[in-house]
């Protein structure tokens, strides 16, 4: 009788509120993660062994796999980098052999068509592979990991095949001249090989390897701490931030050693964090307070042209959304915008009249066209370059370099291209776009202001670069903290920390004041029951008993086996977790609370037959070890695939060992924000509602929450996606 | 009556969990800070606003509040820089001279008198100040704030007295030339200020400027924000980061700003953070990965000598605690450490043969001594300096500036001089002191291994130094995130990140295998409340019923004004939040709870006399606005001052319209670490244990929790302070 009492008192702190993988539900669009499970199976593990010293091997292990999650991410960042800078390089020299042949003897048409082609081809192969091998690994993946940390799992968003799409995928984006980024796929990335770590079921290592899905959540930056406090953490927790930090910070180590092995340069590990803008020089470039307004304005161009960006997406989004669904559409529309990219490149380089000396410059793939010899066109330096190359220079390259005109029309051709980039069924982030698009903007005013103040030492193009991408990326994005401290590392500086923040701030401010920032609207596009940091403020007035669902499918005490297979194969409510009440609500007495039970427990429970004939009640007939539960998770299996037999329906079925004995609980009377407090604290993903008398009167889901949100009319009601 | 309705949907949710300044709770040791109530505050006030354009500018106000909080804090860390620069420029100069004159003629006891009775006495206004006026600006402050931010308030540390004593402490300390730095003193004053301007209570502004008291916790370190968040915040909100983070950086700002113009340099801000340490040449210093293990070693070096240094301290503050509690002796301690480290100061450089060239050097009070001319004691450069200034000195100067005899003599002596200071009845932090000795023995390792690797570029001391000092500082007091940032930001270089990272982290893994960090160690010693991140881990086998206080002091719905009057009067039993029950208990009916009411709550219903007689319970009385709750806060009279009248004690009192009808509430099958969570996520004070029917059975402090601890034996029992 040992197996069973051990059972009893563990048990129920096990699973309070599962990660549910059933099948069943996977079928459906969205799932709720729990964060409050990871802590309890933790708590378990730990209870087992109950004493100090293998506490502190657990602490040890849980180290080493944040440590291996940071080198696996480092690897794969490096990866992707080598291979772009490779075939990028000879897809770049192809061309521009090509150009150069054919600028002497005419027809530069057909180099316009190579490059097209080539382009269109590369992204094709990419859009391909995601388009009908991995839809969800579209886009940057943030939305995605911001669903994921806020507790909305987005099926197939953390499996390796994801993680493979994303790698090919990205690569194939960058190398086909697409006006993406790296970064974004990176951090999904990164995510996936995190999920997939600590969800890892190696046999030998079974047991501790299973640390909690969001324990080890690490991004490819340092900034990635911030990032991941910024957009995710309910519940904020010191160790949790210590490892996510430590992670980064071993990845970003593992891709400097490896990139400066490659590079030649071995064991040089000065170079921080994983995007390189090449370092700000300090004594060259400070700053005075008479340039902060300055800074400030262009804090407010940054927070309207993201606005702009944001809302040309939002319908561009709504058009695709309506019009562009089926896979082989999306394949053509990424062909489409590949070869107009070439061509917008080819056009803008063709025409421009702008030659700079080639001497002195660093430029890596210097076009000549019809400039004189020892000269190269500076248009080309924008275009024809890889967008992370493109603003390295714009940040570092001398005054003079490009003159305004070459800016002004780069800027408005980039911002097009890549607003009608976002959303394509490509894998692509818009971290490096947004900065080029600022860069180039904010160098070009950095030139006005030069011009305005008769050549001031205040204008230094290359500052201005770095504020105005700054600015831009802000507008679009509206992250403050993390991005500080991503462009702190990526210049390597700490200097521009304030002037940053500043400039980052009043982009989020003005950009607000508009439309939502460009992850939050796509996850809205997307209908996610995405719960936001607070509750709206004017949802004071409602109370628990109208937010909440009812009534309330419960569970007796002691059910008929019938009744519970019946509930679980409902398919309109599709509910995950049930209440369980004293077992004679007919009678007069009151029908209290006594636990809460989850789906997945009760299919572990059914599927091991813990059944009891009616006649002797009292004797429990399978002893159910902890084990069953443990190797049921984390996938378990749907409903349907567990046979009862007619007469197995009229067993009863005891919950009082399995169930959890003290849910949290919230009276009738407590208020939305009250709630949304306790869901977003603690983690939860539903809450049982009971009245004074201790009877459960409704459950609360996210979904329920989720649904207020403040309009411009005051309280508003969404419609969400199936939970 | 739209008045008493406004009241009876309106107040409950206000006072929660009050924040208690009765006067009668002062004279206990300790206060429990409750964060839900700002929340709640905070909430009220948008909802009287209920439009968004209000909220915005609710909004607006905040941010400017977080600026002024961040002005005011860097001018008062300004006012330090520079009092601190002047006063010690002068004592410097006034001994140095002397000490040149008595060099020739002979009678240097007469110089080393002079500088002895000169720091004494500095240091003695410095402890009489602290000692006699205000206690609780002794040390760092530090521990304090971590148990503010933990929720337990120790009286006084956030008065304006408080502040001035701190400040002109710190000044004194330091000039008077203790083994000290002013850093934590900083933090400390940063707090005081926050917590001032978000109280404020200014007439003309009175409701706006009541932000919570936690929302603007600004720190005068950007990598404040980080230290808020390892020690503090409960629970983890975005715009309360960003807040922090703005107003750190304002302060950061206001700080450069104003010692620009100091300094003659004005209008350059390129010095980011409030500790300089000077920058750390990229070019130059590098490092590579067969450094690593190194750095490693470095770190478990500092976790052993921080353990040592706490237990030294532990053992020194256990005697403090028994013999030296009288003021006088105080002052009489921290004089005679004040003159010990001038002697040791004077003896070690009159002593030292260790004489270095003074051209290209950058020493600021260069002894000559017994060294030829041309050349200054390089043992003075370490002894007859401010900390801060020696730190920077062994961070930069050139290798070859100090010999490796002065480097060791000197750990030794500091080493033990900052041991015994800290603890002393006088302003003054820690950091800066960890930081001298690591760097001392971080140089003098430096120097070691380019001794045994034969001069390898390996060994520049000035990185060894930056890594000792890392390493000692992460032994001492245990924090590695915002340790992190601070040194990348003092040494304005992001490329040690991975490394110092490494080495604070194992500096703390080590350290905490032997003993507890600097702080808690204080903090345990003050036997404060303290709730630590997670419950221990063994605690499992704990229910809320084991856990809470029984039997609890109930009042009914319609409350007899005598009852009332006795309870609150009752010292034996000081509680702050009482659960309302049914008015009939003696009934057969459940006495199921029905809500909470605050002590707060009572006195001020007690004070405008809210009774009902008892012939026509159903009349309210008297009037009671939002306004008469608010106008109490957060001074509320003790029951003392309340009189009431024996006629007037057998009226009744209705409290359904004032309680909270939803409070938080247990199970009491609940486990420990269930409760701990709900505590620690909500920032509680308290918490309703019920039974299965909903009846009260018992009430969960902050002290109830606080009280089991992991110990090597298993889980323990502390004994604590009064709450």
């Amino acid at each position: 009788n040992e197996d069973v009492r051990e059972l009893e008192t563990e048990l129920p702190r096990q699973y309070p509120n599962e990660i549910p993988h059933n099948e069943k539900l996977l079928s459906l669009k969205y799932e709720s993660l729990d964060y409050d499970n990871s802590e309890n199976q933790l708590f378990l593990e730990e209870e087992r062994r109950i004493n100090h010293a293998a506490f502190r091997t657990v602490e040890i292990k849980r180290w080493v796999i944040c440590a291996m999650i940071g080198i696996l991410t480092g690897l794969v960042a490096c990866f992707i980098d080598i291979v772009v800078e490779n075939l990028a390089g000879l897809k770049y020299r192809v061309v521009k052999d090509n150009i150069d042949k054919f600028t002497e003897k005419g027809g530069l048409s057909f180099s316009l068509l190579l490059w097209a082609t080539l382009n269109a081809s590369v992204v094709m192969v990419g859009s391909v592979i995601v388009a009908f091998i991995e839809p969800v690994a579209a886009g940057s993946g943030i939305p995605q990991i911001k669903c994921y940390l806020n507790g909305v799992k987005i099926p197939h968003v953390v499996r390796l095949k994801t993680l493979v799409i994303k790698v090919c995928g990205v690569i194939l984006s960058v190398v086909g001249g697409l006006a993406v980024g790296k970064e974004g796929p990176m951090i999904h990335s990164g995510a996936v090989i995190a999920a997939g770590i600590s969800q890892g079921r190696s046999t030998s290592l079974k047991r501790d390897f299973k640390v909690g899905l969001e324990e080890c959540f690490c991004l490819v930056f340092a900034g990635g701490v911030l990032f991941s406090l910024e957009e995710g953490a309910s519940f904020w927790n010191q160790f949790l931030t210590w490892r996510i930090f430590f992670a980064s910070m071993i990845s970003t180590f593992t891709l400097n050693s490896v990139l400066s092995v490659y590079h030649g340069n071995a064991w040089d590990l000065s170079s921080p964090g994983l995007i390189n803008f090449g370092r700000f020089d300090n004594e060259k470039m400070g700053y005075t307070i008479q340039e902060i307004p300055i800074f400030i304005f262009m804090g407010v161009v940054g927070g309207i042209l993201g606005a702009l960006f944001n809302a040309l997406n939002y319908w561009l989004t709504m058009f695709r959304i309506r019009y562009i669904h089926r896979p082989c559409l999306q394949v053509v529309e990424a062909m489409l915008v590949a070869a107009v990219t070439a061509a917008v490149g080819f056009v803008m380089i063709y025409c421009s009249r702008d030659c700079q000396p080639i001497q002195g410059s660093s430029v890596a793939y210097p076009l000549q066209l019809f400039c004189a010899d020892g000269e190269y066109n500076s248009m080309a330096t924008a275009f024809f370059n890889t967008p992370e190359k493109s603003v390295v220079n714009l940040f570092h390259d001398p005054p003079g370099s490009y003159n305004p005109m070459t800016l002004g029309m780069f800027t408005l051709m980039y911002f097009f291209l890549a607003c009608w980039t976002y959303g394509l069924t490509v894998s692509a982030g818009v971290f490096i776009p947004s900065l080029l698009i600022g860069a180039a903007w904010g160098r070009l005013f950095g030139i006005s202001l030069s011009y305005l103040t008769k050549g001031s030492i205040w204008a230094d193009p290359g500052k201005y670069a770095l504020m105005g991408a700054a600015a831009q990326l802000g507008g679009i994005v509206r992250m403050t903290l993390s991005l500080t401290v991503i462009m702190m590392e990526a210049t390597g500086n700490v200097t521009y920390g304030f002037p940053i923040m500043l400039v980052l701030m009043t982009a989020k401010i003005v950009g607000d004041y508009f439309v939502e920032g460009l992850y939050d609207m796509h996850i809205q596009l997307q209908s996610v029951p995405f719960l936001h940091w607070e509750a709206p403020v004017t949802s004071h007035s409602l109370t628990a008993r109208e937010v909440m669902s009812t009534p309330v499918t419960c569970l007796r005490r002691i059910e008929r086996v019938g009744t519970v297979v019946d509930i679980l194969s409902d398919t309109s409510s599709n509910h995950n977790g049930f209440p369980v009440v004293e077992s004679n609500p007919d009678a007069t007495q009151v029908a209290g609370l006594r636990g809460l039970i989850l789906r997945s427990q009760l299919i572990v429970l059914l599927k091991h037959k813990v059944f009891v004939e009616r006649a002797n009640l009292n004797l429990v007939q399978r002893r159910l070890k902890l084990k069953d539960f443990r190797d049921a998770y984390p996938r378990f299996p749907p409903i349907q695939s567990i046979h009862v037999s007619q007469d197995e329906r009229e067993c009863m079925i005891d919950l009082s060992e399995f169930m959890n004995p003290s849910p949290y609980t919230v009276p009738q009377e407590a208020s939305l924000p009250r709630v949304f407090k306790l869901f977003r604290a603690l983690g939860l993903r539903h809450l049982v509602v009971v009245d004074n008398r201790n009877e459960v009167v409704g459950m609360v889901t996210r979904k329920d929450l989720a649904r207020y949100r403040l309009g411009k009319e005051g309280l508003e009601e969404l419609s969400l996606a199936q939970t």
